[in-house]
């Protein structure tokens, strides 16, 4: 009989939920017991269910699991989102209601005042919000979120700098065509090809890293005042988004001091040794042409973000390239994280 | 008998050298009848000495040429310089003391004080610096360069912005492997990946575009001030630069005022109507996910250059999206067009 | 007043109706006065109703044309049909029995004993079957098909080899990602990927070559008796199959016969000059790596088909490779060159 | 103290050469001391002098090893050989000369009728030729080879069919770029296409399973005699090798018996459990559209070769894909349990 905590997954058979399900086979601490899915495949077997898109075979448990109809008050208590933006907002609020805890990667509820948008190396205190969404909202449970997968790379960077003065950032994404889900991006339109365009991203981009960094005050979240220009593009790589970031601070401030904010740079998962912890957050690639998605996104269970090239910005301060996996730490390799966050807090 | 005025082609072997003999070939002013390689090709018909990359076929006329040495002296007056920049130092100053004029694609003498750095819809009157090359140098004949291949598409982007106070320019570009020549970028480096770095290139981008776009201010250049952060990357694009560009200015300026400077702007080459210059130098698309290098690079035949997505910028002032072909208006067909305003002034 | 025949494109909206309207956009004999769509489409203009994907800027007259419902007797007489095949069935035979006829690229009448599955160079004989079809279908006007796309190239090489005793063939396809259509291929499917299966595809190139290269036998095709093993692919390449092909033989024949065979190979589109019409249906090319799809299969405006590497096979006799552009010589193409045909024997 | 057994690696820089010293990093028996290389990285440590392009990082205890010089009697007795095969003739025959076992991947004494061509699941009884090179060439060491990449998949595939009677095998392959080497393909090549040519590796496709396949036969290996034609093909995918595949056979077979062949074929590597040994060699998967590149090569460590898609063959009998991963079991991996069944057995 396993000792492990029982966990479910909402839209496991999507390309977010075949990372959950992937994740979860070997963790320590939970299990993944339910699978929901939407009507066509409620009733089959995972494996009949899900088009595994994975370069790593289905896990046997979760192959012979049957999909589940997504009813709020059946399943583990602790649900993981993976559910398209869609229906999550509906979903969510269901399950949250009926008394689940939600840890959502759907962008629904990330900017709401009273849900927390969490990265438990920057800003664990902010769980302190499930307590104002039973109050305000009525609900038993209560929903976390993570971030978007761009704005990851970019929090994380940006977190040991706000100690610097940090005042203004712009940022260039090359994103992979796994953030887009499946049937996700047409063949057609990226092969050979670039598309500078990723519809709602840059707003994304621009205004969740500013609550993400931002501080608890009391019942609330002020934003962090950094200005963030983003503009999003996408281009033909399999998994791993790259960000070319430009920074400006209110005074002048060396590049040695920000590559020791890096290098410094660590937080309480690292500290009570979560088992998704990456050992440091920020790993800093020391050769001129790195980070590469190719050569690196797979790196640290794909849990840490790769930085590079810092060098001076003639127009901001400073710069330098961030690489994130896009589907593990970007996205369900995130909201385990939050959730033995949560669970070693004893919130679950 | 032609009545086309005879050229030469340096380095007519290699990536660009083909651009110039593909784009040479239905010519209405020039004629290539000078091919030139290296040792290795010299003797052979061009059809054997070049292994041709281009999606179109080899002109019959060219195939049976056979290549030359590069001896100045040899040839004709005008040539077109497709030369590595590690031999183009010493072999183009040769040619051009010994009487040519050599319209060159290569880096060596872009920022020699007395070359100009020519793009005939921004600066065609920097030509006045061929005479005091001549008087400096001693040179019978003369250099004039093009620039680097993003710098083209900047440059280009940035010139009608000048009159709006234009002060401050952050670009990121996302850069074709047929820039990098042939073999060029391994496919190992490149295939479902992104290179975050390509040598010398930001250098070029950060200094071309102030000489370009400076003011001849009797026998030099004086720069224009924009101060320009570039940060360069490979993508797995074939044909095609995109460049994500912020711009500010020194006091406010409108979207309204930047689209209107686009849609104006023209030059001499479009006034007198030179053969390669396309009749809209910069031609704004209004979708939002565009300009695209697979949909886009091959229009207005590779000559123009494609904006879009002009939206605030909250960091600068305003950002958008430009695209051009980096191996013809980034590079043989900005050589062409250099020739052809010189041809059209009588300075060939 | 144009002098040119009026005609229509069911379908107009997709890939291989995008085709059709940039092939007649500059056709001699044909004006596409007459495009319809889904229900979707109708009513906008071509401009919005088309997500155009092809690299060459929509024309603007098809561009300002408003998309119109499909209506049998409605339209012109000839209507090019680009239709998929889960519609195409009902649509064509309607449009057939109201007095059109239908110049098709789908699959679902290309089997039927009575349709012409017409390849001009041939068996323009097969059209004969026109008259049968009216007879015995009792349809006004009547349908005419083209091959599937790798069919095209598969028979075309084969036609000439009849004459020397072919018996036996086996293919293995590398087909590009525009066949699929749009959305079509996902591209977390097929970026660094091949997927060795393409549902229906083999059994298309095993059956349609036998009545293409069949002989008309009165009111009936007799199929050619070879026998064709075919095993077909999905690789990252936009534009452009690759055949790698085996042939056997009654008796032992040479290189030299087979090569003499294809240089020979012309029909009546070459005869009588057909604008479509490659000057060679069949182009030989030298170099031991080739044909390629990034370099020869805009050659010919995509109308012929490219051979290479003729060399002994083991196992059969001799195998060589065919390359041919899939959406115009094996879709719209195709289609046009039956028209084409037709027209000129004033079957139109 | 490490009770491993040393060995050493020529050529260990290169692509093969990396994938040796990974495999090899945490390999239960062997221990890689000894790394040789070229005169241009002879004195660095490995981590400067490989350009690594693996997309795990680089051992550390190989990166801090100094890389030697490849002089014959210095290093382990046991050396794989990674070398160029414009080296390896004279460079393996020597240290062979000198004593050392020479497990090789180059091509160069694949054909030597002394040097076993080794697949220990199918011809593990081939080393007894180590015997007759000893007395023959007079060498105090050996050299045993494993296969061509691309063989290696194929004779897998075809050793299970032996017992059928198997008499002929029509074989396409689509080739990663890793089999190329480093910089190998140059992008521009292959990007978005396909190269229907392979320098010499049909020859190796038609002649090196007959060999393997063949029987021991006192002092030599009697061919089988299985008739072979190969089409190989570069496709852009990183790893992995897909090969379309027809069999004939003496008599009928059913498809039953080809599978169950399959299923059956298993060899000593499993039976006394090398390390590197997959469990099952031969894996067949079910789905319509498997095997595939991004799917399925990583799986099984790379070492095993995957099927799927027997079905009739109208030419032939039967036609199936496989795929394998071409740097892994098609070369460095391929070696290594070489190697493994040799220290089982006692032979170094």
């Amino acid at each position: 009989m396993s000792s492990r905590v029982a966990v479910g997954v909402l839209g496991a058979t999507g390309t977010v939920g075949q990372q959950f399900v992937r994740l979860l086979a070997g963790h320590p601490w939970f299990e993944a017991t339910w699978l929901a899915g939407s009507e066509r495949s409620e009733g089959k077997t995972y494996a009949d269910a899900a088009n595994w898109k994975l370069a790593t075979p289905m896990p046997d448990a979760a192959a012979a699991r049957v999909v589940q109809r997504p009813v709020p008050g059946n399943g583990p208590k602790l649900v993981f989102s993976a559910l398209d933006a869609n229906v999550a907002g509906d979903l969510e609020k269901a399950f949250a209601d009926a008394g689940h805890i939600v840890v959502s990667n759907a962008r629904n509820y990330r900017m709401d005042p009273l849900v927390p948008l969490l990265i438990p190396e920057i800003n664990p205190d902010h769980l302190e919000l499930l307590e104002q969404q039973k109050s305000a909202y009525g609900w038993k449970g209560g929903i976390v979120t993570n971030s978007n997968c761009s704005t990851m790379f970019l929090a994380m960077a940006l977190a040991p700098l706000r100690a610097l003065g940090l005042t203004t950032c712009n940022v260039v994404t090359l994103q992979a065509v796994s953030g887009a889900g499946y049937p996700g991006v047409p063949s057609l339109d990226i092969l050979g090809n670039v598309v500078p365009f990723i519809g709602g991203e840059e707003e994304k981009l621009e205004m969740e890293p500013q609550k993400i960094l931002g501080r608890l005050a009391g019942d609330h979240v002020e934003p962090h005042p950094v200005i963030i220009s983003a503009h999003t593009t996408r281009v033909p790589v399999i998994d791993g988004h790259s960000e070319m970031i430009s920074v400006g601070f209110a005074s002048s401030v060396t590049a040695a001091d920000i590559r020791a904010a890096f290098d410094a740079f660590s937080g309480l998962p690292q500290e009570i040794g979560l088992p998704f912890a990456p050992p440091r957050p920020l790993v800093y690639l020391e050769a001129e042409n790195r980070p590469q998605p190719r050569l690196d996104v797979e790196r640290e269970n794909g849990m840490a973000v790769f930085l590079g090239r810092l060098r001076p910005c003639p127009v901001l301060q400073h710069k330098f390239v961030a690489l994130g996996h896009n589907t593990v730490r970007g996205a369900a390799g995130a909201a385990l994280l939050n959730a033995e966050l949560m669970q070693a807090q004893g919130l679950l």
